[in-house]
C-alpha cells in the first residue's frame, strides 16, 4: 500500500455540503490515489503521520483538478480559415449549412488512420492536462456514421487508458445531419435510434449520449425521439439546448430527466425552472459564447433559481478552440460575475456531477481520487487575477505528479 | 555589417498606407537589425541575396512585434486580495478611497530597494517578452513624491538597457493624490507642476506625461494645468481619460493636443468626435474593462468616427494584471467586433503611433527595426482562435532571437 502525505497547502474545496472549505495549513492523506483524509494539520496529526512518504507543499494553494464536463476534444484538423470567416461577420450555422462547420470535421476524421486521431487528440488533450484538467469529457459526433463514431469512440477510450486522466466519453452521433439526410433527417434520426444506439452499446465504451437541438440540425420532437430510446438503451442523457434559438431544449431536459443541459445562452426563463425543479445540471460555455461574440449564458439567473452551474471548455475546432479550464473560470467571474466559488464549484464538483462522476472526484473529500492542481497565486481568484498568464504549477491525478 | 535573410515566412503586417498586407512566401532582409526590405520571395531575389546569412521560417505565420503602449509594469507586490474584493462587490474607486489600490503599490514601492524592484519588475517584462512585447511603455506613479518617482523612472530606464525590448519611459506622478493632501489636492498638483516635473526633466529619462483625470482622483482643471505644464517642459502627452465617469477627458486630450488617450469605457460622442479632429490615438485597455466588470470601450464608434485606435495590456497589479498582448488581441475581435487586420493595426503600428515610435517599430516596413513575432497558426486570428493557449513560437528583436 502506497501511502503519501501532502501537507503545508492552502487547501481550496467544495464540499458535498455545498460550501467551498479553506484549510489555510492543510493536509491531504492518501491511499493509493485516493484521499484518505483532508483537513487542518496541527501537531498531534503531525506526529500520529509520521513515517508516511511526506511531500511539503510550501504553502502553495491548491484546488481539485478541474472536470471539463463538455469537449469535443478528439477531432483531426483545427478549421483556423472558418473563425477568420466568422471574424469577417459570418454566421456559424451559416457555415454549417454551406457545409463547413462540423462536416468538415467529418471529413478529417475520415481521412485519418485511428493511430492518427489518437495521436493529434492526446497531444491536445495534454495541454489540457497542463492547464489542470484531470477528469475529461469527451463526445464523438465528427463520424455521423455508425462506422466512424465508433471510430471515433475507441480513440477517446484508448485517451482514457493511455493517458493520466479519467475519460467520460460521450456517443454523439446526433451532432449534425449528414448532407445525405439533407432533405429527410427523420431518416438519419432512424438511423440513430435504430443502428447506431445498439451498435454504440454493443461496444460499451459511450456512458452519455447527446443530442444537438437547434433550429436547422435536430427539433425538440426529433431530439426527444432520440433522447427517450437512448435512455432505454441505458445511456445516461444530455443536450446541447438552446444555444443559439430558445427553442425549449432547456425544458426538454427537465423532462427527460438529462443529466445536463449545455450552451443555454437562449435558454427561457420556464427553461430554467424546469431545470431547477428536475435537478437538472447547467453545463455553461461561456469560451464559446465569446467565441461567437454572443452574450453569456444567463449563469447568475440560474444559480439564484436553484439550478447547479457547471463549466466547461467546449474543446471543438470550430466555435471554441479552448484547452484551459483557467480560462473559462476566469470567464465564469468576470464575464458572468460569479463569484470565486461559485466558479470554482462549477469547474470541479457541479462539473462532476454533470457527467455522473461526483463520487470519484471533483472535490478534496475522503473516499476520492487524490486529483488536485497547484497554483502559483493565493487564492483561486488568481485563476482569473493574471488575466492571460498560466497560474498552474504542477497537477497531480491520484496523487501522482502528471504535468 | 550583419546581413540576415529570414525567408519562407508568412508575413502579416500594418503598412504607413493604412493597409494589412500579406506576403504569402513573403522575406525580411535585416541589417544591422534594421529591415532593408520585406517583401514576396521570387527565384531572381533568391539569387541576388544568396551568401548571407539565411534563416527558413518554414513557412510560419509572422507579424510586427507587438507594443503594448499603455503599462504600469514596474511595481513591487501583487494585489490579489483586492482583486477578491472587487470579486465580492467592492468598487475600484473605493478600494483606492480606501487607502487600498495604487496607495498600496505606492507602499510596496517604497519598501523595496531599487535592485529589488528592477529584479521583480524585470521578471514580469520578461514574461511580457515571451508573449511576443518587443517594446514597451511604462509608467512611473507609484511613488508620488519627487525621489520615488525618480527612483521608478531610473528602474523603468534600467529595464531599457538591460534588458532586450524598447522601453517608453511615461512620468505619471499624477497618478494619485497622496493621503496627506487628501483634503488639499491643488496643492499637490502645485507639487507636480513646481518641483516634480523640473527634477523629472533633468533626470532625461521619462518622454511622456500622463495624468489620471477621473473623479476623486483629478478633475478636468487640475489635469489641464498639469498638462499645459508638462508640454511647455517639453514632454509629450498623455491622459488616463474617461475611464469610470464621463467627464471630458477625451475632449482635454484633443485640447491639449495629446499624442492618445486612454481608457475611454466612459468617453462622449462629442470626446470621440475631438479627438477623430485633434488625430488624438485611442488607447483602448479591453482586459482592464473586462477585470473590472465593465462594458469595453465602443472600439467600433471610435473606429468608424476616423480615431486612430491602440490596443495595450494596462498590466498593473490592480485594475488588470495582464502581461499579454495575445490576450488584449483576443478581445479585442471577440469583445470589441474589431476585424483581425484592425486588431493587428491597434496592437503594433497604431500602438507605436501612441507613444511616438512609428518610424522604429509597429510594422516590418524598410527602415524600421526587424522586431518580430513567429505564430504557431495560419493567421494572427489564430492569436484569438486558439482562447487561452499559448500561440507564440518565437519572438526577434532587431533579427535576433530573444524568446
Amino acid at each position: 500500500m502506497i501511502r503519501k502525505l501532502f501537507f503545508n497547502a492552502r487547501i481550496f474545496t467544495p464540499t458535498s455540503q455545498g460550501n467551498v472549505e479553506l484549510y489555510p495549513k492543510g493536509y491531504i492523506l492518501v491511499e493509493n490515489g485516493r484521499i484518505v483524509s483532508v483537513g487542518e494539520m496541527d501537531n498531534r496529526q503531525r506526529l500520529l503521520l509520521d513515517g508516511l512518504h511526506e511531500i511539503d507543499l510550501c504553502g502553495a494553494t491548491v484546488i481539485p483538478g478541474f472536470v471539463d464536463s463538455h469537449t469535443h476534444s478528439c477531432f483531426g484538423a483545427t478549421r483556423e480559415s472558418e473563425f477568420n470567416m466568422r471574424l469577417g461577420g459570418k454566421e456559424y450555422l451559416d457555415i454549417l449549412k454551406a457545409g463547413g462547420g462540423i462536416l468538415s470535421s467529418v471529413r478529417s476524421v475520415e481521412s485519418l488512420s485511428e493511430q492518427e486521431l489518437f495521436t493529434i487528440s492526446s497531444i491536445r488533450v495534454n495541454q489540457m492536462l497542463v492547464n489542470g484538467t484531470t477528469t475529461l469529457e469527451i463526445k464523438s459526433g465528427y463520424g455521423l456514421s455508425t462506422e466512424l463514431e465508433l471510430k471515433m469512440l475507441r480513440v477517446i477510450d484508448r485517451i482514457g487508458r493511455e493517458m493520466p486522466l479519467d475519460i467520460v466519453p460521450t456517443f454523439m452521433g446526433a451532432h449534425a445531419v449528414p448532407p445525405q439526410f439533407k432533405g429527410n433527417p427523420d431518416e438519419y434520426v432512424n438511423i440513430v435510434i435504430n443502428d447506431m444506439l445498439k451498435a454504440v452499446k454493443h461496444q460499451r465504451i459511450a456512458k452519455f449520449f447527446d443530442v444537438f437541438c437547434e433550429e436547422g440540425v435536430f427539433s425538440i420532437e426529433q431530439s426527444r425521439r432520440m433522447l427517450n430510446a437512448a435512455a432505454a438503451s441505458g445511456f445516461k442523457l444530455k443536450i446541447h439546448a438552446d444555444e443559439v434559438h430558445s427553442m425549449g431544449g432547456a425544458s426538454l431536459a427537465a423532462e427527460v430527466g438529462a443529466h445536463s443541459a449545455e450552451h443555454l445562452l437562449a435558454a427561457s426563463d420556464e427553461g430554467i425552472s424546469a431545470m431547477a425543479r428536475a435537478g437538472t445540471i447547467a453545463v455553461l460555455l461561456p469560451a464559446t459564447a465569446l467565441s461567437l461574440r454572443k452574450p453569456f449564458a444567463r449563469a447568475r439567473k440560474m444559480i439564484d433559481a436553484g439550478v447547479k452551474v457547471a463549466l466547461a471548455t467546449d474543446c471543438n475546432p470550430g466555435s471554441c478552440y479552448c484547452q484551459s479550464m483557467p480560462f473559462v473560470f476566469m470567464l465564469g467571474v468576470l464575464g458572468m460575475n460569479m463569484s470565486g466559488d461559485e466558479a470554482l464549484t462549477a469547474c470541479t464538483l457541479n462539473a462532476a456531477r454533470a457527467i455522473g462522476k461526483e463520487r470519484d472526484v471533483g472535490s478534496l473529500e475522503a473516499g476520492k481520487k487524490a486529483d488536485f492542481v497547484v497554483l502559483d497565486c493565493d487564492s483561486p481568484a488568481g485563476l482569473a487575477y493574471r488575466l492571460g498568464s498560466p497560474v498552474i504549477s504542477s497537477v497531480y491525478k491520484m496523487g501522482e505528479a502528471v504535468a
